[in-house]
């Protein structure tokens, strides 16, 4: 099964990037324990005020699928959605290297 | 010291896009030995045949510039050259996460 590699800009409202960056912070603490998440780094833009990035490596997309159904996420989705202004991501196929 | 994340998107030129992948997981091989390489991932963009991108965290930006002068990096990328028409970078100040 191919992995699945995902880049996602979340654009905060204006004042809202360092709450939004906290809550995702805290999804990417959820994720130790979820199977099949190899990687989920939260990361600011240099030079850029409101955006965040998640950079995400699945072992499988049905892994992910998944992951989006839990209570934990659901609730984050919920409490995030009001800081967001927009979401753009870029799908991946990582082939290998170094930390993964 | 703040980490350095990096997404640095490479268009290849038509039908060098497999060549140019295998070089970049070749720089994958030699990260392995590379202090203060964290991540160093290189991937295809789903529906797009022309791009690689690599994913890097850095322990602080002066490993990660440091490495550009290693005759392995200069090597590579005096090989790569030829097969890549354009280069775009993201520039990222990762906060933390699983995997990292």
């Amino acid at each position: 099964m191919d992995k699945l590699g995902l880049y996602t800009k979340f654009t905060a409202y204006e004042g809202s990037r360092d709450r939004l960056a906290e809550l995702l912070l805290e999804a990417a603490g959820g994720m130790e324990a979820v199977q099949g998440c190899d990687l989920y780094v939260v990361n600011l833009q240099d030079n850029d005020a409101s955006s965040v990035w998640v950079t995400e490596i699945w072992s499988d997309p049905s892994a992910h699928q998944a992951s989006l159904s839990l209570e934990e996420s659901k609730r984050l989705i919920q409490e995030a959605r009001p800081l967001i202004a927009g979401i753009e991501q870029i799908k991946l196929l990582p082939l290998g290297g170094k930390g993964m």
